[in-house]
């Protein structure tokens, strides 16, 4: 922790708790602005804040995939939707998968006591959750056709002395950057379980990394990591026939991003389990990166005793879990996916920039707006 | 995985499911029974199955806290909402949190293919959760007076061929048993965590560990298997001042459960942390045993960089918890409680039987109706 305690002086944080953004905090007072109700979004930044001129979010997928369905793909309503939560709550963090995204921007001002080495005009993103920074809306959202969870917008956003941002790399699109950055932390995590599987004298010399989400966003960069992190069989679960296609047309061009592909809804715990037991399972490592709930017990189910599983999706239920490995009486790790792990950017960034046909796997998915999304099921 | 496939035959499950218990599930057809909606109790068992007559339900420290406080503490409210989760849903799994709990009984009825190895007659607690377990109960709860997670009733449950149970321990009373049992978990994956910590490279020398709600059941135990596992220091953080002379009780009779008492609300991030860290924080290991929903911050930004945080509470937010250390830039491995670890279940009556004071906190929790709970908020 590197927060300043004392009284309040000039150029110094008014409170401790300033680096964390709690000044911000309106509802309900004293919680960390990631679990607030409501934040201040007010554009007058303190000495150790930054303001960002926003041009584009990027909504997490469970939580664009709720509000998608929850209007019928209807785009006034969808539109009206995420600035109605934004407006109230001064955050764009879906009250009901409770997750949020991440946004790109233009550093506007910078305060004289910040630590994050940005300066005025640096385009950037941002690698904390929209669900912890204070924004608003100038533009109603006219640009946005809601066909996809990238969202065209104007606004600002503050970052506090805490908050982690990047620059944009100068030779990858916007767009694509965005989509990558926005799920960099699933890549870096399942590198860093996998090499630790590796060292641990009791573990398998030949480990399974089992994919459920293989063809989305943060399933692909995390096979993508899996295979330069040298597991020895990776199994892709993916939902549809054409999220197969899509993972089979990269193989057929170049190296393949996964071994075995299996199309199972990763909702039917059993018969996932029963398919990816005969592509090669159980799994060493399993990293769920579905953006729909109740895959907790099929991930389970297809993970060895002593294995880990790493749950990336917003979506999954804590309570679920905890008492299906229990109620299995799995003895597996179970990891909540965080999305911060030191070099996050650096690696994904640099995955899609090396691994053939991942990045043509994420043009896909960020320029065609009818694409399908993020291991999204039927 | 020990399913076995093929066709059903005399004497064999009759799908490959049934182990699990998939034919019991009525409502979604196909999920897992943790994870359905309405579970079918009927009395005849499979092959495989085995019937308990149910004495006692021990409900989830969230769960029951969930309950009591909807409904006021009003002891017909209580009864009347349990019973009728219980004919609704044919499980006791409270629908707010999620979770469930344990029970005890006498084992009535094997089926012939039940790899469980009882026998009609053995008085045994299950070690799997109340939200996969059938269950009926024909006595309206009448001799619950509610003041108490521990429910005494009769009823009938179902075991599947998966489901774990343990015979009860001849030396220690039902209700001291049933409450340890219940959270058994807790110390056996706190041990692992801080076996594994000390045998890699990197980790310091001198562990501390962090234990919130150190008071209650699950945090007591896991303050034990934290002692017994080499922690250098251990913290511990309760709500009030009364757990606080739980605590210092013990401590001053014999040796003392942990090293410092730090009184503070979980549910408040930056007030905790800071306590924390003035008593020797931030900690290398965190385990989180509080049934308040709220706490995930405060966990993560108590724990050092590089540490583990292990969620036993029920009332953890997956979100919360995944953004939460995203937001606060903490490279922290989250770990979700899993309740099944190999050996739990004798590890944890072991240290009741050997931890000085653990047994008399123990009993007081569980004799005392009125006597403050699992590491409880005011």
């Amino acid at each position: 922790m590197t927060r300043k305690a004392g009284p309040s002086s000039p150029g110094r944080p008014p409170t401790a708790g300033s680096s964390l953004g709690l000044h911000r905090v309106i509802d309900p007072p004293g919680v960390l602005p990631q679990a607030a109700w409501q934040l201040d979004p007010s554009s007058a930044i303190g000495p150790d804040e930054v303001r960002v001129r926003v041009d584009r979010l990027n909504l997490d997928a469970a939580s664009y995939r709720q509000i998608r369905e929850t209007y019928a793909g209807h785009p006034d309503k969808i539109r009206a939707a995420v600035l109605d939560i934004i407006a109230t709550r001064g955050k764009m963090q879906n009250p009901v998968t409770g997750s949020g995204g991440m946004l790109t921007g233009t550093v506007e001002q910078v305060g004289p006591d910040s630590p994050l080495g940005l300066r005025p005009g640096q385009r950037i993103a941002t690698l904390v959750s929209l669900t912890l920074t204070p924004l608003t809306i100038t533009d109603s959202l006219t640009r946005w056709d809601t066909r996809s969870e990238q969202v065209p917008c104007q606004g600002h956003a503050i970052l506090f002395a805490r908050s982690i941002a990047a620059p944009l790399p100068a030779d990858l699109p916007i767009p694509l950057a965005l989509a990558v950055l926005d799920v960099c932390g699933a890549p870096a995590l399942t590198r860093r379980v996998i090499q630790q599987a590796k060292t641990t004298p009791s573990a398998p010399k030949d480990l399974t990394v089992l994919i459920i989400g293989a063809a989305g966003k943060s399933g692909s960069l995390s096979a993508a990591a899996a295979r330069q992190s040298g597991a020895s069989r990776i199994i892709g679960v993916v939902p549809t026939e054409s999220e197969a296609a899509l993972l089979r047309d990269l193989a057929e061009a170049q190296s393949p991003l996964v071994d075995e592909i299996v199309i199972a809804d990763a909702r039917d715990p059993v018969g996932m389990a029963t398919k990816v037991q005969a592509a090669g399972g159980p799994a060493d490592v399993t990293v769920v990166c579905v953006d729909v709930p109740g895959c907790e017990g099929g991930a389970i189910l297809s993970t060895a005793q002593g294995g880990t599983v790493i749950f990336f999706s917003m979506a999954t239920s804590f309570s679920a879990a905890a008492l299906g490995a229990e109620g299995l009486a799995a003895d597996v790790t179970m990891l909540v996916g965080n999305g911060y792990v030191p070099g996050h950017a650096e690696l994904a960034l640099d995955l899609v920039r090396t691994t053939p046909g991942l990045r043509t796997l994420f043009e896909r998915r960020t320029s065609e707006p009818g694409a399908p999304r993020e291991g999204s099921q039927p």
